[in-house]
């Protein structure tokens, strides 16, 4: 009975500590959750994430055999403590069999797409921000604080519209209307500012007002060390979904890598605590137009800056790439690809073949796998692209254009063989 | 093992026949599927819609116990055939408690909403089409015929796209641009026409191509008659998600009535398979703007037409009803109601409030809960309000106006106190 929406108060979460990325020997309590980095280990250059320690040994024994329902507070002992009545069904995403994709990828193998887009908001970021907000609600924060004009401000302004919490999300000039409303929806108060200064601010009314940061407030990204663990349970549901199973491969769009390193964590999970392995590889799939996560493992070095060329994947094109990610590619020995908008803009038109409307940057995984295809990597086992958001969320495209149609079965019949080579 | 996508080969379907609803002694072949209403009760006035029959002393002991999960074929048996692979975890919806919608209802009891956003497309309209589109599959149809500007159009498009069947789909000129980018991305032949004209021209590319019609071609309302049978698939999932409880009443946004009508046969079936009863009343959430099928009930007569005046409510507001409403509402003992735009924007605000971002029409449910809790109805049990579509899919909107914000944090503090009345 574990879908019924009733049992909303989570398990109690085993989460017992922040470990730094920095050094892993350094273990900080649970609380609070350290928003500015590791404090040993950073500098004003670079700051380390943290990530989150648990009891594994209490973990239930039939922990990764649950059903992969909605709500992921069904996985919540390891995952960080988890307020009552927050969940709103994230999660639990439909894995979507993709055999014209396969095909048009050039790919000999099976080949699902994670969709993502079913969740509460739209995107992956519910999963984050149950986390995140979360850890608010729990620890008295008077609201949420978030810099973001695209999926990661819609969710944290539903969530905290369900806790009760007022939300100030910092905005770039110019978002577009129907993202506007969203966020309106759920009673946001929206103050729009330049993009590199809505850090900036958001900063201070985290340091002055005791708001909790659902993004990040360091430069060097880091987060909120709670958040990227709702990632974990796409891993664990990938595994029930493939019937036991792990995939070989999963193609991520990547910005800061927090759904990449969570997604890793996740398969991590399943490894010490249940033996189930080998982890798939990770594949990050940036947009060609940034790519610091590329150049970083290029260079060997934890975090590069790269100059941002201009993109249609905006939710994903960063001009610094974030340690985690580093890390979930290293681990798994993974690949880091750079998808060019040619790239991506194939990837979601055959996307839309096989019925998926993707986003943008979300068909980044897709592109992702046509590209590792064409470079004759090889996968033992099925292959997951996750599909982060839907095609509502992509911003400032126009309308195609539509043909004039007299009213007529002559004129129909026309424009269906001239426009759309349709013979009826 | 029941939510694996690979197993997307459905059980063979128990259906037998189609029988009228103009004269239920009435029965048919199940093939082909009659697209233009009972051909004996039908008059040129008034086309009687048809209704699957199926072997039910053969269904599986186990049927109604099976999980909700995404993936309406789990369901085989009881739906009319449908076509391997073609799903995409259509259904399996999540269902959101939501404590605060009841305060704001004045409703003293549990509520729930059924979120259908969380289908494939976007909106419910997934269900029939998984139906509809495969009997086109099924058939050896070349095409797929849709009139719609809105949640039908999407999810015909997509459901074709994933067939590989080319999809002509008529809509109103003026259609706004992130929806006609969303069909676009399916590969649909979009033609424009005036709305009157939309089901004249349809019909012809059904009679003279054989293209399988997925909306109606009759004058009055009868719809495919496979359609509506995918929706019974709501009444199945509320009963296992509420712990195997049958919901008191279940609020349903209302325009042609398919869904009202789909829903209610699931929870018939739910009686007469598995003794599973009393059913829920059900409660049609009309727009005040038009509201046939409240005003066919008050004057006892099977369809009426009405005059449309100007609402928000664009998906569900129509000229005259369809028979399968006054079935639905008559035989649950339930109630019609119109809705104001004013009660359906409230209702839109206070799902916001609940972290759920609606359709205006698909708040129209919302809307009927609290106008039926001031007449005074009561219900003994659980409520379920069905959301039928997410805000991005709501035409013709403004953005909210934003003010402007110097990059200070003296500016944000004064606009957050002044514009948002937060103190920070």
């Amino acid at each position: 009975m574990s879908y019924l929406p009733r049992a909303t108060r989570p398990a109690p979460s085993l989460a017992v500590a922040q470990r730094s990325l920095g050094d892993p020997s350094l273990r900080y309590p649970l609380w609070p959750p350290l928003l500015e980095g590791c404090p040993q280990t950073s500098t004003a250059d670079l700051q380390y994430p943290l990530v989150l320690e648990y009891d594994y040994a209490a973990a239930p024994p039939d922990f990764f055999g649950r059903d992969p329902f909605a709500g992921i507070w069904r996985w919540a002992e390891l995952l960080p403590p988890l307020a009552p009545g927050l969940s709103m069904g994230e999660g639990g995403t439909p894995l979507v069999a993709a055999p014209h994709l396969a095909e048009w990828a050039g790919f000999d193998g099976e080949v699902y797409i994670k969709d993502e887009s079913r969740n509460p908001t739209g995107s992956h970021k519910d999963r984050l921000n149950l986390c995140a907000v979360s850890s608010a609600v729990l620890s008295g924060a008077p609201g949420i604080a978030v810099a973001s004009s695209g999926n990661h401000g819609a969710a944290a302004a539903a969530y905290a519209a369900r806790a009760g919490l007022p939300c100030v999300l910092f905005i770039t000039e110019g978002t577009e209307p129907h993202l506007l409303r969203m966020v309106a929806a759920y009673g946001a108060a929206i103050v729009p500012l330049p993009r590199p200064l809505r850090r900036v601010l958001m900063a201070e009314l985290v340091h002055r007002a005791g708001y909790m940061p659902v993004s990040s407030i360091t430069a060097t990204h880091t987060g909120h060390p709670f958040g990227p663990e709702g990632y974990k349970t796409i891993a664990w549901e990938l595994y029930r979904q493939l019937g036991d199973r792990l995939p070989a491969a999963v193609f991520v769009p990547t910005a800061y890598a927090e759904l990449l390193y969570g997604v890793w964590l996740g398969f991590k999970d399943l490894q010490r605590v249940a033996g189930v392995g080998p982890p798939p590889q990770l594949i990050a799939c940036e947009p060609a137009a940034g790519a610091p996560l590329r150049a970083a493992l290029a260079a060997g070095r934890p975090v590069v800056q790269v100059d941002e060329a201009p993109t249609a994947a905006y939710s994903i094109v960063v001009g610094a790439n974030s340690y985690r990610g580093v890390l979930a590619v290293q681990e798994s020995e993974g690949e880091a690809l750079a998808l060019t908008d040619t790239e991506i803009a194939a990837a979601q038109t055959a996307l839309g073949r096989e019925g998926l409307w993707a986003e943008f940057s979300g068909a980044a995984g897709a592109a992702g796998l046509r590209q590792a295809a064409a470079a004759g990597l090889r996968f033992d086992g099925p292959v997951v692209c996750l599909m982060t958001s839907s095609g509502f969320k992509d911003q400032g495209l126009p309308a195609p254009t539509l043909p004039p149609v007299a009213p007529t079965w002559e004129a129909v019949k026309r424009t269906l063989h001239e426009v759309y080579n349709l013979s009826v």
